[in-house]
């Protein structure tokens, strides 16, 4: 029997070290291997290296002693104590883990992907046969947000958490408030490797989506499925929307936000205007920012680098640590739960218009018919009549009553492009 | 044996409750209490509860069938599973606590103290009797520094922290910042509960002081006696170095700070200019802020409430969910070491003095002959010429040999004042 699995009365730690097989070498991988090659933790020995086409990635500062193969059933039938599956995505990589973990093998995953679509079963199954499932690495990265969460806040009941989880969106936007331009700076991220060829899991926001699911299981203890949770893209802000959102005392981010505040669960991704002031406006390039907001011990601030090698490779060999080191996960029940609630937030609408008399007033009274209350109309001079950009924001409203009115206000005869809804933190 | 303590096949979660003794039924404790009480985990029972006269003490929302009693031996001789340490202090809370730990109990504690002078022999003591000694409540109250720390980052080689570690002086100086005066400041903070009748501990640094050496041993791995770090207090910053400090772009927070970058330890603790753009600079009121910065993973952030009841609850609590769970601690290797560098650091130096033509080139000069360059010269106007305050800002330079060049300036006799020396964060 694997070591780290047997349940015996000397600890885990004291019986090391635990045989470690990487599945997949890219940047996370060889970013783990580096890390332990360099720090030589005692209880820790990497034994092999899974890739497709292996011979390419061999690295001579790896030990001689570790096995490269490209051979996945034969890693998985090894003495390996501990898979640490970088491979992404459901398929294969989530058959991997269930056949290591059936074997009572522990495994350490950064797949934010499939712990958010199947983390539930495959914890059941780490459980059922003796072995661990971790998975810091899968969210923020190098940013100890999931033990933050299990060891030192579980104490707490947390009711509403709001996060930047998407390095690639937050480079765009905050490049974007600089005043650079999406296609540009969208290519500027693909160049330095932040942002993939198609970038749809990023900036449609699907990525964050992804994460927002596993924090909400941790943090506010209900399972959803993800699918529930619709993503607004950020593709529609344009360099208009960063100069009134400033005029308005904010910017514009990513936002990942979840709230049972009011007992029913409510969730949201997409671009979102954040207070100049607030700590998710600090947050810039590629790091990540969660805040969890406790009934007991109000709000807990985390940021960091989200992504990268290094950085989850942190993540990855902490988890491994702290499987040698014979530390459990505390279990936080959590219970199925179905997004049956909107957030009642300010909005921002943003209007692309062919000038002419008597639109604020169809607006308004668009707005009136569904009882929304408006707290500011703002247009900035210096734009031309027929394509004027202006602004509307709204008292908190549902979303669902603000999409019925701009149905009718997006088919005026002014409309140029549909209006631009974004939500507003306060 | 009680069942915490057993290291046998089954998990301690498995057979829970863990029964807790509380000692100490302050702030802490009795918020301990009202979070078990209301969310009623469990594997947690409260069983005792020991306080000095207790009688006054007790209420009626806490379970009927807890023992209250003021017979610290008796409760440390009951089947209780775990000893919550809320007393603080040295004496007789050490001895409490070793005692606990003697008879194989575990023992949760808040007593940032004890950790820092006492936490690696207490640690031993537990380990050699099949307990565990938790004590995330001890620095940061409610932000899980700690369990990030050892769960979350033991992947990463730390080389750098700094810290606001103490509320009490956060809230002074932000609100100084603001514009209020320190004597009237630290008497509201005394009428909020903010801080202690006698404030030394807490202004002088002491406080700061002890949880930076917690923190150093578990981040930068290295054992150092608190006392070989000499804090700087925060009462001799005055108004006129906060109007200075902003138009250096910058604002005066007490940081706590230790360094091993060059291989050497070193650690200061006091008030220090920080850059406004720093998230240090964003941590207002009684909140705390721990800034890592790993080898590999980079700057880490952790932000929230420091201190107060519930918040260091939560890191109680936590702790004893993590025990009722079978977490262990993820043992990071730490070796003694003494502080044996000073900090580079780029220096503010305020004088206040009897204006008299050749002062600037007498200050100068001294500098000079200590080989310190001078970085900007600020002088605002609209002083009294008899009273003239000053500011130079030095380039980086050892702290000692700044010394050496104040204590012939201070000699000059135009000074009125010992001249102010802070250091700058970069």
């Amino acid at each position: 029997m694997p070591e780290v699995n047997a349940s015996s009365a000397a600890p885990a730690a004291r019986r090391s070290p635990l045989r470690i097989a990487i599945f997949g070498f890219g940047t996370v991988g060889s970013s783990v291997a580096r890390i332990l090659a360099e720090s030589q933790p005692p209880q820790l020995k990497l034994t092999h290296i899974f890739n497709r086409g292996v011979a390419r990635k061999k690295a001579d500062w790896v030990g001689g002693d570790v096995v490269w193969s490209e051979d996945a059933e034969a890693v998985l039938a090894s003495d390996a104590d501990v898979i640490v599956e970088l491979a992404g995505g459901l398929d294969p990589a989530g058959a991997w883990v269930r056949k290591a973990l059936t074997a009572g093998k522990s495994v350490v995953t950064a797949n934010k992907k499939l712990i958010a679509y199947y983390g539930v079963e495959l914890e059941r199954l780490a459980a059922a046969n003796g072995g661990h499932l971790k998975y810091g690495a899968a969210v923020a990265g190098g940013i100890p947000v999931i033990p933050g969460i299990e060891q030192g806040l579980a104490g707490d009941s947390i009711e509403r958490m709001e996060g930047i989880l998407n390095g690639t969106c937050n480079f765009i936007l905050s490049k974007m408030e600089e005043g650079a331009d999406y296609a540009e700076v969208l290519k500027d991220a693909q160049a330095k490797g932040y942002a993939e060829a198609d970038p749809t899991e990023d900036v449609g926001g699907f990525d964050a989506r992804a994460k927002l699911s596993i924090l909400m299981r941790l943090a506010l203890r209900v399972e959803v499925d993800p699918e529930q949770i619709v993503p607004k893209a950020i593709t529609d802000v344009a360099a208009i929307d960063f100069s009134y959102a400033r005029d308005l005392g904010c910017t514009i981010r990513q936002i990942a936000r979840a709230d049972k505040t009011s007992g029913a669960v409510a969730a949201s991704v997409g671009p979102t205007l954040v207070d100049l002031r607030s700590p998710l406006a600090w947050s810039r390039g590629t790091e990540n920012m969660v805040v969890l907001s406790g009934k007991y011990g109000g709000d807990v601030v985390f940021s960091g680098h989200g992504a990268g090698g290094h950085p989850t490779a942190v993540a990855v060999v902490s988890d491994l640590l702290a499987l040698a080191a014979g530390s459990r996960r505390v279990e936080l029940p959590s219970a199925k739960a179905v997004i049956g609630s909107e957030m009642e937030l300010p909005h921002y609408i943003r209007f692309l218009v062919y000038d002419r008399p008597g639109i604020v007033a169809e607006i308004t009274l668009a707005l009136a018919r569904e009882q929304i209350n408006i707290r500011a109309i703002v247009q900035k001079a210096g734009y031309p009549a027929n394509a004027l950009p202006f602004v509307v924001t709204v008292e908190p409203c549902k979303s669902s009553t603000l999409k019925r009115a701009l149905e009718g206000i997006r088919c005026l005869d002014c409309m140029i492009a549909p209006p631009l809804d974004l939500q507003m933190l306060e």
